[in-house]
């Protein structure tokens, strides 16, 4: 089945990038749509949504190559242009403008193509989709869902993705950490990920490059050292993030969430347990979500394997941060982790026996191995955080509160950071509207500062080439 | 995995017939369901439509058994109970007094337990389904739908079915024909089906026995000898009928429709081709529906292959059938037809030739293969025909009308027949009210009257051993 | 794959029997051959084994049609032809003058297309075969092969044609039983085939007509709905009995034994269990093979569930045949089989339970569980007899030698009978030298007199529509 | 199904390198032997091949260490044993003092043991299967089999190693080139392989380290980009090359052949086109046998597209093997190569379109795609070459014969140092007898000691790390 048709052709004249035409015939689900429902996808990716799925599009299009920054991205293929056509039979898409790595002699790469028909089906689709429409209206709206129905929601999402299967023994391991990592830490996580591949773990990311795509090219080799067949490389992102962190083509099942806590909820109900490389303002983002939900009182008792990890030469670089989850959230927080450094086996080993532990309370609960239907997340982690000005300075950073509230808190600043590092909403409102200002009692404003101040030392904000601008100002 | 608990057993003191309890747990689709979703499932289960539920739950546990009294089926096991569970992992069926004849040593037969789970899927968790809640909705409240909304329908539970399948050729045979038929005619429907699948030829049938049977078990051995691997048996049933027409369990495709009326449109826009055997009022029904759309200007160049056949003793029915469309319908009629007498190669290698036909044209009209989208279906073919005495007695059967029209209500005064035989409801309304009265021209009634005669004294109406008494009174 | 070249075509004029011409492109292992390979097969096609492999060819052909006679199958095809052609890429089969019924609209079927392809294997390649080539020669020198290399040569005939199978659990159920059966007696064995595939287990027959399909359909459709996929239905035959007995299309492998005796070995050392049901001088030749092994000492303590079975009118013939046993060989003979009537669920059951036994003993004893290899099988048993008028005359039929021996030499006095009632050697023996001469105790000729005579008058012996003259006259 | 057996344990006082033992299960054909195969292969590898049987198997069980000296390899595990063990149901083999690196967790990567059952296959029991015996027994007895029967015993060996399939266009690049190269090459190779995996096309390599592995390495990140499922990574070796060059277990089809004239003979006959990468004195060896060949008269109308490739840094490497070769075999020698440099997408390219070509002419001339029958390979390329010093010094190596004639012996001279240089043998040899001589014709030798002493320099002789110590002197 040709899935390109053949009258693309290069513009190798349009500046320093080429880029290529296209008309692309969708696989699977959309493949197959009522009438009513190609007219309504149609409809929707006219409407205000089209900017999303456009500068989503161009990012999937995109992957491969190093850039971490959504504004820069859409500035750099002014011209690119992505439409639903309705044919009788079904939908196409027609692709103007797109960055040419995508293609191999005039035909597009398969998974790249798989992806932009993942962007089709949950940016466009799943708003058209009655089931999922309360969520992203919700979204759209600003209104919060209730704990169940954001939970329910995370569910159909991943369930409309494929990536929830029954009558499988649990072996998903997420690995977080930076996009930005050097050579030596990419390397690393490589051989973290073909130990785990070695043992028939599966792995899921944020599907960007570095510490995200590492894993996934090491498992590859394990897999098919073990003639493991095809496995499972699972990705998980969101609108605001895919431009930073374009989905690698060995990711085989991908989501877009709507937004960065819905994609933090995937991870955590669709894992079964978590490694944490070296990273930036995300991965401490990350680290604090998982935190203040296991130091949830409901959480106390459930199995939840969390192994942070890197080579030597990060040994320091995970001292900093256990020392600051010691000062900020304290003992119990640390209970919670083991650091391993440079040990890849040890790590791919915990992760096993972890996992089996996480088999066997699933089991006596009688609960689904796909989906951790048990794990309370306080609404304070659901609750989606917008960046602005006024809900950075206002955040609550003091001690005078449970330690996973101020998790919560904690988590918010640090995705605040994420979103003027690399977003393009986040960036633009930098721009126009100057610093964030981070405020907060000085016996959690100071481990902050040298946290973020060690990252921005150590290049862990922005991609090698680039010069870090913080923005950011901290106060106490 | 074990799909039965251990813990059922027989109740042999259960008067004549044996029943068996167990807890059954569902597959695929059903299999991994949201908190809601599962709780949804529950409450609806336990509302208004707990009656439909048992009823075609326990006509799917009765299959095999020669049977086709809706109302018999419910009194022969009046302590027949099933039961949605929910579970921390998601639902079970909790079966009690079911028919031990559905079991295997104490373990359901696997195809009967998927079929049970059909009816929870599209009984229940369809109205569930905010995209096939419409439907249900109508039907419940008797609204109409749009035409395309109707259709709209119609796919929706044949792709939630998995029914629908893209990137495969057309080969869905129909086979239409009674339930009750002679031996000789049931041999030669598997001789039909048997050259069929000698041909790669797939089967869709109403799923019930006799004529609905025969062709699939022809096939089956058709497919065998041609080393064809795990082909296609498609049963599309509604609720009324499925209790007289149990899905035989070779049916390894099954759909319940929510009406007759979206069943027969679910036939014609999923078939490829149909063969008619002998039947008795619902064959008769079937043929006046897809003559009277055929009939309609806009389906005028679409090919549709339909063939009429038997065995040579069958020869004076078709002449009979064929005699009365002549009558009625006219010259038109008769030629979107062939009658072919004793020879099943013939008949398979028409519907080859007829099919590739219906290739050539949905190639050239870049339509699809699986769904006949282009085919037009009038109103009054579409809407729901409840077979009151007062709708009965109502129809407009005269011949100062156009010959599709004429075809829609004939097409009615026959399925009220059927339900009158056969269906529970139909069965109490006549006990109730006495027989129907079907008046109308003399020029339609006598031919209508003379080939119901011909039914009934070749005991089309019922399955042999029981006697017929019929459920209607012609008026002219 | 096309498989078939499109010139053929069919000849009307032959007489009786239509005739259709085919180039048929091999499937597997004949696919790719050394070009060493493919001119030795053509070699040896040509060479006096050409007469076996043209008769054996049109028996394949054949299938489908009642004819149980060799000679008259070889003289209504007279022109029939089959040649090997050797081509650049590989080899060809050039078929003229093939029965018109192997083909669908000018395309062999598949199944039977691969049975012509098993029969040049088996025939023809195995004899070229180095590993195989001994066991062939010493077929056709008359020599004896030592038990061991007799064994090793079933093991590699039936690996060879890949149905020796590692890693699967004991199912295989072998059924023995006549060709020219009785329709109540058809049907049983159809639903003991149901019974015996809801229940997972697969057929291994001599797969002609009569008891040895029967059991394949009942199964096809037991495991079709239990949603088996597909299952084994195993034929093993050998070049005397193909023509009389030409394997079913539903038989999905094959394999032609080197003679009677391998044929039989193959039989017990593959198959997990044994159904026999009614039968004619064959199907008494199979169970005093079987209990003539089961009697030796050295498998005294090995299991081998073993049930004879039919409908109630066959009530009286398995009571003659279990007096026969009892008079001739014993009450320990008695002990190893069980007769159960009318009942298929309780024979599916029976083996069910037995075959668990069989896996038990296997994995205690650290044996294959695709090889009986424990089984010890006697020189006598392993031994060609070939039915010569000398050697039917010759056989020790008396009471003084061990039951085991008894059981041997009365095999071989039916195994005589049965070549002169079917195969084309056998009749044209008849034909010439007069009726065999079969002597010896009246305690023992008594009883095989009885049992014959019953045969005869039961029809037994040859297929309905046929008059049986015998074959054979005992003196006492 | 465990593989391995749980009692196997670590030697962690062994020196400097870990030892595991286990006891393996065989994989696919050798899990079902006949009594007396087992008994053979018992036999056989206690016999004369033991030795061979060992080496090799170390050989592989060390794989993904660095060390390509034979001699060294069987020093450092001077405990290591493995024995054949006869159970009922079969044979498995006994590992002791194997390197730990084979295992995880105790257990032996899958992609190991299944190449440890290659080489029991192709080493032990392919001797003992008398299809393949004469080859075998030929090799240990220096005769001369003839061309065609030569021929046959590389398409036996490579099908029974199932390298061998029909129904599959043409897609095999064969990759050359040295084991020892610069890192920049290394990532060359990959990106060529990433290239080809992005098209399509499957890889074949010599299965060493180096140019061996990164084309396959490349190859399954372009396979899983595209989707492409379970792709072919072919590995073909010889006894004496595979402790030097180990199969990666990234290979999932391994051949191993009885000598190297025969691995070369599988690689030009399986491959549809070839790639050389930069190498030493092995790759020089294979780069002459192929232009040999392309120059016999008979294969001058072949197509066999052929590239050789590199990165920039390598340009200077290839233009002196293009000197070499127009002025030892001339310009039409040259006409048989592309050169193209730092151009992976060209690569690939020139392969699909190179690859097309040979398929067109395949087909046009009827012969298989799985082996290419047609090429001609004269006796001097076929026979086996035992690089003895008074072979050696023996060699025609002058101006006076038919190009491809001196391309033969030229072969030979390389194919002696690669002996010398890295096999158990050649090693031996060499420190017994001292240097090999090679003299010749001023006009050969000046150009071979350039190119020798250019790979010195270039340290493409060993690995990096050891000094490379000449094993030959060039007289004149």
């Amino acid at each position: 089945m040709p899935h390109n048709q053949p009258y693309q052709h290069a513009h190798h004249e349009a500046g320093h990038y080429d880029t290529t035409d296209a008309i692309i015939s969708p696989h699977e689900q959309l493949n197959i749509l009522s009438k009513t429902e190609a007219a309504k996808l149609l409809d929707v990716s006219q409407s205000g949504l089209y900017k999303l799925f456009r500068s989503c599009s161009l990012a999937v299009l995109n992957c491969g190559n190093s850039l971490d920054d959504g504004k820069e991205l859409l500035e750099r293929y002014p011209d690119f242009d992505i439409k639903v056509i309705q044919e009788e039979r079904g939908i196409k898409l027609d692709v103007k403008g797109a960055p040419s790595s995508a293609f191999v002699d005039g035909k597009m790469i398969r998974g790249i193509s798989e992806h932009l028909f993942v962007v089709l089906r949950d940016v466009i689709f799943a708003s058209g989709d009655s089931r999922l429409a309360d969520t992203q209206q919700s979204i759209n709206e600003g209104d919060a869902l209730s704990p169940e129905a954001t939970t329910d929601a995370v569910f159909h999402m991943l369930r409309n993705a494929d990536i929830i299967r029954p009558n499988v023994d649990p072996n998903i391991v997420v690995c977080w950490g930076g996009h930005s990592i050097s050579m030596g830490e990419y390397d690393y996580t490589k051989k973290v990920g073909y130990q785990m591949g070695l043992r028939g773990l599966d792995i899921c990311t944020g599907c960007g490059p570095g510490a995200m795509k590492g894993p996934m090219k090491g498992a590859t080799i394990g897999h098919a050292k073990q003639r493991l067949g095809l496995r499972r490389y699972i990705g998980i992102t969101e609108p605001g993030i895919i431009a930073a962190e374009a989905p690698n083509p060995i990711v085989n099942e991908l989501a877009i969430m709507p937004d960065i806590e819905k994609r933090l909820e995937a991870f955590v109900r669709a894992g079964h347990g978590i490694v944490v490389f070296p990273g930036g303002a995300g991965t401490a983002e990350e680290i604090l979500y998982l935190l203040g939900i296991l130091l949830h009182p409901d959480n106390a008792t459930l199995p939840f394997p969390l192994v942070f990890t890197g080579p030597s030469s990060s040994a320091a670089y995970f001292h900093q941060i256990d020392e600051f989850i010691a000062t900020t959230l304290g003992a119990e927080a640390q209970s919670r982790y083991k650091i391993i450094i440079d040990d890849p086996e040890a790590v791919a080993r915990t992760m096993v026996d972890g996992i089996a532990e996480v088999r066997a309370f699933r089991k006596s609960t009688d609960d689904a191995y796909y989906f951790n239907w048990q794990l309370k997340i306080a609404p304070l982690f659901q609750q989606p955080f917008a960046p602005t000005h006024a809900n950075m300075s206002a955040l609550a950073l003091h001690q005078n509160q449970e330690p996973h509230t101020l998790a919560a808190n904690l988590r918010r600043a640090f995705s605040g950071i994420v979103a003027g590092n690399v977003k393009d909403e986040g960036i633009r409102a930098i721009e126009k509207h100057g610093l964030f200002e981070i405020c907060g009692e000085s016996a959690i404003m100071q481990p902050v500062d040298d946290l973020l101040q060690a990252f921005q030392e150590q290049g862990r904000m922005k991609l090698p080439g680039s010069t870090y601008k913080p923005c950011y100002r901290i106060t106490r």
